[in-house]
Parts: C-alpha cells; structure tokens; sequence
C-alpha cells in the first residue's frame, strides 16, 4: 500500500514559491516590530492544557484544542494562541526582566476547526506584546505598530480602519447604561459582537430576546450610542478618557482610527482598550486581526501583575489583504545562478567561486538533454544560467545568460560577480 | 490557585538572548544552503501517523512519538522528524518540480525522551536534500555543504571530522563477508553501532553471542577492516566505488573525511553512502550530526522513485560544539537606541524619525526614576541611550550616551543616524 500524498486535514505543504511568500510576510514584520524596539521570543509548541483553562476562552479550550495525554500521563495541548504562554514567560522572569519588555514571535499554532478558505487548522501568527506600561502610551504604540506593518506591505489609509472600544466601557454600558444583569450582559456581548454579521431585523429580535421586559428602551439606548459611533454619544460618566486620548493621538499621527461600541474581541482576559483592523475592501469588509490590553494576566501565575498591551495578526488574512489590494510583490528565488555542466566536466569550482563572492548557485548535475535542463532552470525562477563545457573551463571565460531578458554576454569570473551584484 | 511558572516537561521558553543565538545558528545555516541553491518549504507540524510507520525505525515510532486522536478520531503524531514529509511534499508534485530540487527547512520536531544535556523533547533542525541526482555528485555536494557550514561558524578542520559509510558495504560485509544470517546482520549492525560507545571486551563478547559457531573467525574479520579503518582492507569485490570516488573527492577540496565501517546511522530509509561529523574535542568526542542517501522514500508514495541525499544538524548540538570550541560570538540586541522621555515630554516624534533612517528604538514609557531607566537600558544591552527632556525637545540637540563605552555626545538626529549607521 502507497504511502499517501496528503499531508493532515485542514493543513498544507508550503513549495518554495509559498514559502517565498510566507518568508516577505515575516521579514515584513519583524523588520517593523525591531524597528519599535522589540525583541524577538519563542515558547514550545506543546503546553500544559491547564495554561489556557484561565482565560482562553471556552470555545476554544472545548472545542478547538489538540488536547491528548502524553506517554508519562500528562494533559497537553498543541499551543493555540500566544498569549498565555509569553505571560508565563515574563512572569517567571518577573523580577529580573527589563522594563518595558517589549517582546514579539512569530509561530504556528493548532485549532481543530472545520477546515475553509482563509481558516486553516495549523495557522502562523505575529505576536507583538509590550509588559510594564499601564498608561495609553503603551495602546498607543501597539496600534501604531499595526497601521506601521500595513504601511509597509504599501497599504494607503483608504484601504482599512482601525476601530478601537474600551473592555470597561463596554461594562458600563452593559450593566450601568443598558441596566443588565451578568448574563443578560454577557449575552448581550455575544449578540454586539455578531451585529456586522446579522440583519438589523434579526438584531433587534435577538435584543428582544435578551431584555424582554424594556426591550423598546433597550433598543433605543443601544441605537443612540451605535448610530454614528460617536464617543459623544455615550453617556456622561462612561469611562471614555483613555479611549478619548488614544483616538485624539492616533487621528493627529495621520491614521485612520475610531470608536465602535460592538467591537469586542473574542478572548476573556483583555481588561482595557481593545482594537481591531479593519479591511475596507468592498468585496472582503472584514476584521483582519486585532488586540489589546489584558492586565490581570501576568499575576494570575502569582507574581506581582504587570500590564500588557497586545496584538496578533495572522499570516493567512495578512496576505488575502495584500493580494486582494494588488500589493504582493513579485517574489524571486534565493537561487541566482543555475550552472549546467555539459558532459563530465566539473563545474564546482566554479561555482565555489561564485559562491565565495556571495552569489547562490545550484549546479544541475541530473545529465539530462540541454533543453531540459534550460527548461528547469527557467521554470525554477532564477535569474541566470550558465551553461558550461571544456571550452569555458579552459579560457576562463563564460556565458552568462540572463533568463528573462534572453540575453547572453561572455564574461569572466570577476565580470560575472560585478553584474549579478548590481542587478 | 496559581498557574504553573514551567513550561511543558523537556522544553523550554525561549527568552530574548537565547533566541539571538537561535537566530544566528538559523541565519548561517541558511545563507550556506542557500549558496548552494537549496531553497525554503515547511511541512505542518502534525502529520498522519502512518506516515513515519514504514522507514522512520521502531524505537522512534514506537516509544518516542507524541501520537493521539484528533477530535475527528483520526491518529496523528507531531512530526518527529522531517525526512517523510519532505520526500511527500516531493511525491505529491513529481512530474512538475523542477530537477534537481534542492530544499531546505528550519523546523523544529519532539520526541518523548528522557529529558537530559543537549537532548530535549522539542528539537530545532535544519533538514537539507537533494532530489534527482543518482551519482555520488550529489553525496559531495551533501557533505560538502555540512562542512561549509562548519566552516561558516569559524570552525577549522582540526575541530572535526566527517565519517562515511555506505549501507549496500554494510550489507556487503555482514552478508557476504561475515557470512551472518538476516537476523545475525541486523544485531550486528546494532551491536557496530555501539562500538564507540563500549569496551572491546564487551564489544568481543557480544560478537560471540550472535556469531557463536564462528566466532574466532568473525572477530578476526572484523579486525582487519576495523583496525585502520581503511578501504584498502575491505575484501575484493566489494561496492566501494563511490565511497572511494566521494572520498578522494572530499580530501581533494581539503575536507578531512575518512571512512568508517562501525558507521550505521539509525534510520532505516538510507540505501548508499551514509556520513556523521564527529566533534573532534576531546570532552566531547561525538557525533553531531550526519545524513545519507535513501533513494526508496520518495517511491513509497506510488510515483516514480527519485534518488535524494540529505543531511540534518540539530540546533543544541551545533551550539555545545560552537561552546566547547569558543566559537559563540558576542551578540546584541536588535534594539540600537532605548529614549528614556524626561516627565511628560512627547518623544514619539524623535523616534520614528530615526525609524523612518532604519534604527531600531525603543522607549521607555515605565515613568520610573532616572537611575532605574538607566539601568534597565544597560542590562538590556541596547548599545544607545538617549535621555530626552523639553530643551532637546525645543533645541533639536540630543544627548546620546554610548552605553559601552560611557562617553556622551550632544547632536542632531541626522548625526545621530550617521553615527549609529557607522557604528
């Protein structure tokens, strides 16, 4: 019986030619993450399950975790998501790391989830986490960060939204404004964070269903502090000072941010602003990653707390983004030289030559007929060939030909470095 | 109750110095692979269980795999090694991929072992093959790029050598040469490989216990081709062609290879030449990594066979070599200038200008004492600090203190970037 050909439900073999995409994608970020003075972590991809009981989520802890006992009768999980493991991190450094600790990975995680386009089972995710600032210097900065990593990939503004609520004014308006009790609120939470994905009719139904004895006040309330999104609107004595400053800062730095009141994030321990980016494209109006502020994490491992600021986009949405924009750029193979040896002759030191000198050179050694061999080396991307037998060896002089242009100049070594360097 | 401060048993979390040794290992590792052409895939983390089933080896297989049922009842193990994956990924497209492909992955891989020095249950690889190539070119390209990479770290050909073997010698000898039986040659092979590991009386008595009717004679046979380990003493008729072509090859280009018939590697996919490199430290004669070639794998997949060659170091290792041999550079942080803001002075401003110049800053927004700021800058060994107070602000003159070298300079930030360029 054949081996088979399919790697595991709901995950993918990435080519080179992914992988090339994948690579920009990292690079991209890491190189906007450095530049604010983050500092690069990693964490084991297996975690006690416990580790994520506190503050994951039900959902997800019940129903998308690869969960199983290990050979010694340990219950471990398949890492999820980030957080909980870099406020393990930080905590068991909690006296001796340096603040703020600025920290930022980039993993793959596992959720069992049903398999669909842009949700894969095994997804990578930046993670991008500032420790040890409890002012809106350190929100600020985090959003930021993410309108920077857009702008770098070549988003302009009208291309997404940075929509921003606050964890305690969602509370006040829930228990305070709205007069709920816990679970109306908490129900209530759920229903805000569907009303994009719901009609007007169904929303108004499910807020019926809710607060059955006032449901016309409730409505009225909830349309006059959804109807514009207006930090005005909300009720005097709402906790909006943070959110107030961090709009008022992000809109004079030029980025597009504002309040949205059913914007709510789906992990329980955030506990101040939270965020999302949004993608305006028409055709793909969707949130694309987000964060925020989780304070209470970091002490629940019994050291003192520490408060944090979060965000994590996700390398799937990162390029559906770019690819729906026209923003992904022609990405080429590390492999600049392809050299095809004619007959026996021995072209490695050649190549080491090359190679010396900083260039990447694949030699073809599979003997095969010269347009084969010319037909490889075009479809693997490279830019250049050089086809090499006793004569060129022997003078020291070689062709170089360039692959797409369909040129073909005879050069020397020394020649050959000077132009692969400056194209 | 409080959750736990440990990661998973036999790993570990990675903190921001440990993962700029990681960096450096993966970034010389693939700017070598990448100068010979080799370019970048991943495979998922977890794979179908079968798959390791026929060629990974029993004791892998059977004791040390993290295996489980999804959600979905299907058996999957995360990935213990890469080989299987890399000859699927090759499988599942080969009639297009271009000949010969040369791949390369940085993936990290568990085992269930018992934790302990340089072994832990999360692993970091590089895996490196070649597909399409039948002749021992391929087996010198192979080693040569695990000697490049040596030497890439600064090590000199004192501090290691490569062994090689070849499996159809190894069949050759126990069959042919020793006249053993099937299950006499596979404890042979077994017993060869511990030769290293114990004494030479136990080595002797234990070839008594498998060859007990000759052994008077086998152990003699095994001395002559042991003694000097030389191809010289290997019987007439012997397949050892390309051992001999790949090891004047390799002594040729100053690469100090010799054969060793006591070489067995433990996978049982190779089929040809086979090579370890050993550490040549007295405190840590070992191997420390090593490949072959298995031209059945990629077969097994119900497509046309392919010959590979490929080889896997392991993180951990690379770095004990690289410690017990001095070779570990000093390495930063990729933070360049930490600004420490003086009260409520705003210096946002002044670090994404000397982002927008490509300098990586961080700002320390903790409003802690100067002499706490200072020190955090130190001990995070950034190599700049720049205290900012209103009159920097106003006189657009910054202070920048080298922190190495504690000397201070009073400038503009565009001799800020000059300085920080050059340095």
């Amino acid at each position: 019986m054949n081996l088979n050909l399919q790697p595991y439900k709901g995950t993918r073999d990435i080519y080179p030619e992914d992988m090339r995409l994948r690579q920009y994608i990292f690079d991209t970020w890491r190189k906007v993450v450095e530049s604010f003075g983050y500092e690069k972590y990693d964490v084991p991809i297996l975690e006690p399950l416990e580790l994520y009981a506190a503050k994951t989520g039900e959902e997800i802890v019940n129903e998308q975790t690869y969960v199983f006992n290990d050979r010694g009768d340990r219950r471990v999980t398949i890492r999820p998501e980030m957080t909980p493991s870099v406020a393990r991190m930080v905590a068991a450094r909690r006296q001796e790391i340096p603040l703020p600790a600025r920290l930022y990975s980039i993993a793959n995680f596992m959720r069992y989830e049903r398999p669909q386009k842009g949700r894969e089972r095994e997804f990578w995710q930046l993670n991008v986490d500032i420790f040890g600032v409890a002012d809106t210097r350190a929100d600020i900065e985090v959003v930021s960060i993410a309108d920077q990593i857009l702008r770098e990939f070549g988003a302009g503004p009208e291309m997404y939204t940075i929509l921003l609520n606050d964890r305690r004014l969602t509370d006040y308006i829930m228990r305070d404004y709205l007069g709920l009790t816990e679970a109306q609120a908490s129900a209530m939470i759920k229903l805000f964070d569907r009303r994009k994905k719901i009609s007007e009719a169904d929303f108004d139904a499910q807020v019926a269903e809710i607060a059955p004895e006032n449901t016309s006040e409730t409505l009225a309330k909830i349309q006059k502090i959804t109807e514009v999104n207006n930090l005005d609107d909300v009720p005097t004595g709402a906790p909006i000072n943070d959110l107030q400053k961090v709009l008022a800062t992000l809109t004079k730095k030029g980025i597009n941010a504002k309040y949205d009141p059913t914007l709510m994030r789906g992990f329980d321990y955030y506990t101040g602003i939270v965020f999302e980016v949004f993608d305006q494209n028409p055709d793909n109006n969707r949130s694309m990653f987000g964060g925020g502020r989780y304070d209470g994490l970091v002490g629940l491992f019994g050291v003192e707390d520490l408060p944090v600021v979060g965000f994590a986009p996700g390398e799937t949405t990162m390029i559906e983004f770019l690819r729906a924009w026209n923003l992904l750029p022609k990405l080429s193979p590390t492999t600049t030289i392809v050299i095809a040896p004619i007959g026996e002759v021995d072209v490695t030191a050649v190549a080491d030559q090359l190679r010396a000198a900083g260039i990447n050179v694949a030699i073809d050694f599979t003997d095969r007929k010269l347009d084969k061999v010319i037909k490889s080396a075009v479809k693997s991307g490279a830019p250049y060939l050089m086809i090499i037998g006793e004569d060129e060896i022997t003078s020291n002089q070689f062709k170089l030909k360039n692959l797409s242009e369909e040129t073909e100049k005879t050069l020397s070594i020394d020649q050959i470095v000077d132009i692969v360097a400056r194209s």
